[in-house]
């Protein structure tokens, strides 16, 4: 149930090697599994994201170790009891998983410390700080002193690939996001039926897992109503109102790929004036953005773009007031659109890559919660999600905030009162001269209605 | 959405405080929250069982103390950002906390050191090494090298006190196993429609999830065919033939309150002689158990007094051969039947109390694995779960043994390769003068069959 060949996992081998640029051995720790609390109840095992890509190996407790240059792998098989054959059933044996993955080699647990140890003269590179304690655990005691440990490049080097998707990549992405836009359909079609939040969170997870989607990229969010403007809202236990515009922010993972779709609609089936006036609003903003999508733009000034668009429609609904580049100038779009556009989406969600080095987070209201900053190239996949939303805090904020507060029109505000919010969030490819949504969930308000109706 | 009064809660406190019998206090860690490997992406908490028995609080990152023996409870809530109702919405006062859960007190994570040093020159009581540790890490520096901290008395009183189950858990019980019972029935009815063990899995975790149910109590087994002999197969992922029997032991979780069932049903809808002569055995041997199954009985008792049951049906349908007692004292059913009984069942799938102290495992094949030899009390929960399985590897070694050899008739044995295994597992609450099981899920022949036509 993996769709990547193993030669890409191959020349991503080759291609971090690369970026690595100096020779040495890469040691990579997979992940282990593991009990609930002090109980025997097992927990679902999700590979670590570099491991995977670099060895394509699911099954838990592996190590692995890469010769770089050469992109050579060794892997160290999980430690097997005689008795495993009763409760897992047959195994694989070595030669099989050698085979499977394409490894140079498959070595026993019991005989990694002496291959590892062999290779300490050589320069170690290990992800992160936590995995060189890994490291130093894993090498023979005399060695681990003598080690040359470097915690930087390798990240460095798997940033540089990851950041680019891949065309075995992108089908995978493709077809989650299909997976997922099709349990967004399924959704809007039962959603009349549903009396709480968690019922729909169901229909969807159901459905993903049903297609074989045995992860969640993240934990859905589905706020009905004012719970729509909670950001973070995780809780999904509300009832659903007729009255209520729905937001839903879910996506399934595939081959650890994930998707990450937000789509709005009306428990009633039918946008009424508000939900259409600020529904419309963030639909247009989210155009504008595809429509910029192209090598050589900076995502920052996408987000720009967004906040100003956004800003047009909120004075045109008569919700800001005042000059439009006033409103933009003191940030006060922040206070409905208190995010940022987008984020790179790979093997995680919020997909490494997203600020070069040397590039800081801009000190500024919703600018600062900005994941992306780089220069957009082909192959980067980025979500496009512009939102609208009344919330709370941020709406007390405003009102304490002079500056701001002259620029909203709070009599209309107040009609908006437990409305939510909207976001509409679709994941992007950037192509050779534009971009292609890999989103197929229905966004329009005359799409979305006809399938709440059918 | 949390069905235990706070009352519950507190009378935890006093009792577990007179099963310590001794003055100080219980120092407890809520579980944390946590992300996924080096990522942002948050995973989903469960609280810790011991910190939800004794408090009540399923909210992560807080911690609690104990006054033994008053039961007095401050709790000691987490640290909260000026941010956070923007991010998550309103939050809860430390009143509003306090009044929720009945605590005597609750302080802010900063007042925590001052607080937990005032208490240093009391006993420390915590649930473990792991929690030594974390109450070390709490006090304040100074405290800390005095601190008398004990790490047996309190898992020793905990275990006496949830071993026994009181009306509001046992109504917590009653309502998961309801909900697990009517998923699996669910299952049944759309087992025509599926094709992929992970459909059928989807069917029951989606229900529960519908019904509220957040979490699994354990990771679904759903075994087709011969994966139903794989006795911790989780992979769910193979197709699911016509002729396929499916094992399914699944069971959502409720307050933290497990259940945990296992039904078989015929992919086709209606059992062939295979599978209702396996199925029979497993169930006569269910049901002789069920009338067992009272205070003062010894589960080690039960345990082999299912195994005599599945020994007789096993001559008798000519699987194995020689007389019954030799098939017994040679351990010859553990071929077939090579784990335990059942075990406790309450906030964990497997609870605590299975061995008193001083009762050790019976090292013999299949005893060994038995999860539980208490004698039994009014008020433990426990599973009955025969099973009948032709468990390749476990046929292998048979083979290869003279003397179980001998006992078992071969040439049928073949007859029965790929069949899989057929386990029927309900939960069981030992009542005053007998016991009642809380599974409602269908497993007479009949009822099954009826159950996939419908």
């Amino acid at each position: 149930m993996q769709h990547l060949p193993k030669s890409f996992f191959a020349s991503n081998r080759t291609r971090v090697g690369q970026f690595i640029g100096e020779a040495g051995h890469v040691f990579l720790f997979g992940n282990r599994s593991g009990v609930r609390d002090d109980t025997d109840t097992d927990l679902e095992v999700r590979q670590e994201a570099n491991f995977f890509y670099l060895t394509g190996v699911l099954d838990a407790n592996y190590s692995a170790v890469i010769t770089v240059p050469t992109g050579e792998l060794t892997l160290i098989a999980p430690q097997m009891s005689p008795d495993d054959p009763i409760w897992y059933g047959a195994l694989p044996s070595l030669a099989e998983v050698k085979e499977k993955h394409g490894a140079e080699r498959v070595i026993e647990a019991t005989a990694a410390p002496a291959f590892l140890g062999e290779l300490k003269q050589s320069k170690i590179f290990v992800i992160n700080e936590d995995f060189k304690r890994l490291a130093i655990a894993a090498l023979p005691a005399a060695a681990a002193g003598e080690a040359s440990i470097d915690t930087e490049k390798l990240m460095e080097a798997l940033i540089e690939s990851r950041m680019i998707k891949r065309p075995e990549e992108i089908a995978v992405l493709r077809r989650v996001n299909k997976i997922s836009s099709d349990a967004f359909v399924l959704m809007m079609q039962e959603a009349r039926n549903c009396r709480y939040e968690h019922e729909l969170e169901s229909i969807f997870m159901s459905y993903a897992r049903r297609r074989g989607c045995r992860h969640m990229a993240y934990l859905p969010i589905v706020g009905a109503g004012n719970n729509g403007a909670v950001l973070h809202y995780m809780a999904n236990n509300a009832p659903l109102k007729k009255t209520d515009l729905v937001l839903v922010d879910a996506g399934a993972e595939l081959d650890l790929y994930a998707s990450d779709i937000t789509r709005c609609f009306p428990m009633s089936g039918t946008f009424d004036e508000r939900q259409r006036t600020v529904y419309t609003i963030v639909l247009n903003a989210q155009k504008a953005v595809a429509t910029m999508i192209r090598p050589g733009v900076d995502w920052t000034d996408c987000h720009l773009a967004a906040e100003r668009v956004l800003a047009e429609g909120l004075l045109a609904a008569n919700i800001l007031r005042g000059s439009l580049e006033e409103i933009l100038e003191k940030r006060a779009m922040s206070v409905f659109f208190p995010h940022g556009l987008g984020h790179f989406m790979g093997l995680a969600v919020h997909d490494v890559g997203g600020y070069p080095k040397g590039v800081e987070r801009i000190q500024k209201p919703s600018l600062q919660y900005l994941r992306c900053r780089r220069v957009l190239q082909e192959g980067m996949v980025i979500t496009n999600e512009p939102g609208i939303y009344f919330n709370e805090e941020l709406v007390r904020r405003a009102k304490e905030n002079a500056e701001v507060s002259a620029l909203i029109n709070w009599e209309e505000v107040e009609k908006y009162r437990g409305f939510g919010g909207v976001r509409i969030e679709d994941d992007i490819v950037v192509t050779a001269d534009g971009c292609e949504s890999l989103t197929t969930a229905p966004k329009e308000i005359e799409d979305i209605e006809k399938v709440m109706r059918s």
